[in-house]
């Protein structure tokens, strides 16, 4: 038996998300499906996380265990050829029996994209936010900043989550813009549900004098879901990197 | 009368290309029947030049006469509201009566992306040349030089052109590399069928050792077309922009 660790890129566009489900097309099921037609095995695949219907992933991380001989170096080939081409398998290794991509995770980065133009993009439909309306970046820069550290983002939580410790530690976020196009990247130590998506909301209520920086802060140190900003829409999304530690 | 310039933006996955025809949607056709609903009118749509199915535009241009009152600054908005998200008018703009897209034009940008990894990527699927073997970029480097400048690129042209002149002057190639991600971007005076995709073919053949740069000169110098590289694929071609001079 060997425990095997794939990073795996998706374009969340056609999915009802990562987590398989009685109802709609789920990729954590897309890959299970191309494990099986592969090494005939009814495999269970642990993801890092789950991502919403219509969110990316530039390089999401799964476990599974297989007693296939097939050489580690060429899994991510084999597993491709049975997936379609919105999902493919980057890289495949073979990692001590304990490691599980879930409960070994210590952070995350995510990045969103904004497209800010008068205009939607034909290009960039299924993989941004469009906002038609000038934003001012200094306001999102310096509000961006409040998050930073370690807080209770229980505002910054969609309901339907039945995490009980809300405090989550935020170790960069960065913003860069070139012409048109905007993208905020988060990085921390976890993420709660829908998290990301509502700081971004929250910074583009801000960007556009719709909400002020005091009721972010207060979002912060209340608690209330009220203070902070919409949930931005799923498409923007990117899950970038799974972060492990490197011994454990 | 007015004669309206647009600047359309397209992922042309879904399309059977600009040009409109008997069978296949194609994104001039889209274009004149948004038009058609908006003002009513029968338009007579004219793209600066044709792309093929799957090929994409950051800044296609178009003109057409039309009697509607509809203010120029609007036209963009209320096109887009007939179209498909996949095309999107980003501009309008009123422009003298004789202005043309096609024939005013002298010159245009195209850029080719190719993703060069051992594994397909799930995100670049429409959009990339997908190569899994080391390239040697210095040999591109020096290959795509040769094409910089006044030749008759005949070898670099798919049959079932019937341009007579096959001279055209490439001003500028450039090549960006960042990661897995290749750009190259083609400026020059006019590119004759197919021209852009058989010289990225011919470099990528290069930068494989498949082809020596010999054999590429003599494509130039012969116009044999046997002489230089395969036709890359079309999902890799974006049209950047068409330049007009600023006075006529």
């Amino acid at each position: 038996m060997r425990n095997i660790m794939i990073k795996i890129e998706y374009d969340g566009t056609n999915y009802n998300g990562w987590q398989i489900q009685p109802n709609g097309i789920t990729i954590q099921e897309k890959i299970m499906k191309a494990i099986k037609r592969l090494t005939g095995e009814n495999i269970n695949l642990h993801g890092s996380g789950r991502t919403d219907a219509k969110v990316h992933a530039r390089e999401q991380v799964a476990n599974f265990y297989t007693n296939s001989n097939i050489p580690t170096k060429r899994f991510a080939v084999a597993i491709n050829h049975f997936l379609p081409q919105d999902i493919a398998i980057m890289e495949a290794n073979e990692m001590p029996m304990e490691f599980h991509a879930r409960y070994w995770a210590i952070g995350k980065a995510y990045s969103y994209q904004i497209h800010n133009f008068p205009q939607r993009s034909a290009l960039l439909r299924n993989y941004s936010y469009h906002i038609p309306y000038s934003l001012d970046m200094e306001k999102i820069e310096k509000a961006a900043a409040i998050f930073i550290g370690t807080h209770d983002f229980k505002g910054f939580m969609s309901s339907g989550s039945s995490v009980k410790n809300t405090n989550r530690t935020i170790h960069d976020i960065k913003i860069e813009k070139e012409k048109d196009r905007i993208w905020i990247t988060f990085e921390g130590n976890g993420f709660l549900y829908n998290m990301v998506r509502i700081m971004v909301g929250t910074l583009v209520e801000i960007g556009s004098n719709k909400r002020d920086l005091a009721k972010a802060r207060e979002a912060l140190e209340t608690g209330g879901r009220n203070k902070a900003g919409h949930l931005a829409p799923a498409q923007g999304l990117f899950l970038d990197k799974v972060f492990y530690p490197l011994t454990r």
